[in-house]
């Protein structure tokens, strides 16, 4: 643990003074659990590859489940694979108060991103026992199955899984069936996963943020607003293949040259947009993608994402123009597909202003932002108050053996978590 | 050959009188050996697929060997595997005058690309054989080896092929040594196919256009000014990938984006220069290719062709301007790798005559045009005079089963053809 611990450069972020009073969380005791999970699959190159039902994926869930129940929870495992533990609040007939994310990893996957969120849920466990205090509402960690991929584990809790297994794209190959039996789910009863509207009062999750803002603004709390909502299209550009010597350009129906219109319309149709949405063309092909033949066709996606359904559907308009008059001027036919839809989950104000009120009682440096990546918390938000908590990734960079967040940092947001779980266990 | 002559629509051109006099070639004769030959690698489609060295192709070379003979001319076939026919001249200290193209086709080749010239060849050497009139000049007709993928028969008579068997990307994956030996070569002595300067007074090639200009301009023959030079690049774009999410538009270094900006400033540059040269981005490729993430790096090819050295490297000078702005505008580094350079040939000014008056002779309307793609001519008019008429391609359309001339302006092409030649024996 020695060698992991040193990796971490010495950080001293100057507005984390000590609270003066209430429950504090343990830095060194936190910070050693991320170690001790980090080594379940981690790789020569320091990236971690945990990737959903695999044998280091079990490994991981194991050692929380020892954990779990070390720190007095109750602990079980639902038909989707979630691997829930509970503490009893002092009142029983209240609904629960949840936290939680994933322990699993994208093939080269960093130290944080989920994990933090989950050992930040283990931290308050373990800090409410040692105080001996409880709270009046039950308190649960859920460890979300595979939420790197098939998102299972969230989306059944929900209610939201898909009844077809063939619908699920498992990144090892192997049938949802089987994989749900690997972890302690079952297929054949998903359903029973759903919870009732009942059995759950709010729902936090903390989470590395995975861009740059925060590091950028100098805050060390994000408070988050909501999970954007994306809209993803498949495009086809039809112009006419041709020899590359014998055709002059004006005559010329070059697909690729739309193309790129194309791209840089939907560049600019984000960039100059108030709400700062995002829009990406990530995939691009050229058919028949010869150095001498001028481009027959071009198949390319754009990818949406914005918090405000307006602004997306705003966008989607401009679009659709953008395509017809660059069509028209250039003699290409272009074809908009849609390819998905997943609406905005904004945040609940409640939740929200707990988070703020408990930065703010703990000195921190906090903002407002939307997430931009999807999270469990997306699917959870759509039937309960959803809050999430971001905590400052260096570089802005995720999904890699460079993703970073300080030992500080990691600390701060997980007693802001303690803090707004104890503010609402106040208020609901 | 009924159901292949019945396939060409009925063309009237109004211009084709025939000339009160002299030596005619003969219309019948001429579609029937193009019928004829189409029928060696003709697929249901109507393509003709007949690759250098493959079967098919030697069949079409055998064929015509047979026909060169009944015409009275002398066959050989070079080291290099070009087949050549000669008849001797009244004066036999002279060097010869040539003409020629190829028999070989592209996979999904057409009926008269290289075909034509060829014919219009041997139809020459039989309406000199049915008048019993003797050029001056010693006449041959050489049809090239593998024009369409190694050139190794024009380049092996100019001697600039290249002594290194791996240097042959053949179509079929055979060993170029292997590949001439199937045609009668010899990879062993292929310096010997290099012909001395005094052996060739001049060079014709008769082609189909392969583009639009002459149907445009509504002209039967086309004069050919000279073959454009070509030069290849391959640019890389590296920017940062990213996720498309979570970062934000105005902190994207997007390879896709800056690459949309290449593609359209070398558009804008080709389109706006008085020369009318060709500019093409043909290949593009992007990585990592995924529809969440903003894209990393990009490779793509340009494609410059002109007349003009200058203007070729005025070209040159401008993209690596339009590069070096866009890259720092776009925080991506560009770099230009060069592929090729090939020199454009000069066609010479006394063919160019001998065939413009031979076309106003014989009443055909007539104009000047570059040769956007590569021919035989190109090669062998490095060291000799060279000149090619073009005849039109209807809808420009070239490479596919869709290749049409119609049966009076192959029949104008020849007479062209003839008329040149007969110009020049006087004159040279």
């Amino acid at each position: 643990m020695t060698s992991l611990l040193s990796r971490r450069p010495a950080v001293v972020v100057g507005d984390l003074v000590a609270p003066k009073a209430g429950l504090r969380p343990d830095r060194e005791r936190l910070m050693s659990t991320l170690d001790a999970l980090a080594s379940f699959g981690l790789r020569p190159d320091g990236s971690v590859c945990r990737r959903g039902f695999s044998h280091e994926d079990r490994q991981g869930r194991d050692q929380l489940s020892a954990w779990m129940k070390d720190a007095g929870m109750q602990v079980s495992i639902d038909a989707a694979g979630n691997l829930i533990g509970r503490l009893a609040g002092s009142d029983s007939s209240l609904p629960a108060l949840v936290t939680g994310s994933h322990l699993d990893t994208v093939p080269t996957g960093g130290r944080f991103d989920g994990v933090l969120g989950v050992l930040a849920g283990l931290e308050v466990a373990r800090t409410l026992q040692d105080s001996g205090e409880q709270l009046r509402h039950p308190f649960e960690l859920v460890v979300f199955a595979d939420e790197e991929s098939t998102m299972v584990g969230c989306k059944a809790m929900v209610g939201d899984a898909s009844p077809d297994p063939e619908a699920y794209a498992t990144s090892n190959g192997v049938s949802i069936e089987r994989n749900l039996e690997r972890i302690g789910g079952d297929w054949s009863s998903l359903a029973s996963a759903r919870r009732s509207d009942a059995s759950i009062a709010a729902f936090l999750e903390l989470h590395v943020e995975q861009g740059g803002i925060l590091e950028t603004r100098g805050d060390s709390i994000g408070v988050v607003e909501g999970i954007v909502g994306q809209r993803r299209f498949s495009i086809v550009v039809e112009g006419q293949a041709n020899h590359a010597g014998t055709t002059p350009m004006e005559h010329r129906q070059d697909a690729l040259v739309t193309a790129s219109e194309v791209v840089l319309a939907i560049e600019a149709m984000a960039l100059h947009h108030p709400n700062e949405p995002v829009a990406t063309v990530g995939r691009l092909e050229v058919w028949p993608n010869a150095a001498n033949v001028v481009p027959g066709s071009v198949k390319l996606t754009v990818d949406l994402r914005d918090l405000s359904p307006a602004v997306l559907q705003e966008l989607v308009e401009s679009l659709m123009l953008a395509l017809e008059n660059i069509g028209l001027k250039r003699g290409c036919r272009i074809d908009l597909d849609p390819q998905f839809d997943v609406a905005p989950t904004p945040a609940d104000s409640t939740v929200m202003d707990a988070i703020s009120s408990a930065a703010s009682a703990l000195g921190f440096s906090q903002s407002r932002l939307p997430s931009r990546a999807s999270h469990d918390a997306q699917e959870v938000g759509r039937r309960w108050p959803m809050g999430m908590i971001f905590v400052p990734s260096q570089g802005g960079l995720s999904h890699s053996s460079a993703e970073f967040t300080s030992d500080d940092e990691c600390w701060a947001g997980t007693a802001v978590l303690l803090g707004a779980l104890q503010r609402l266990d106040q208020q609901l």
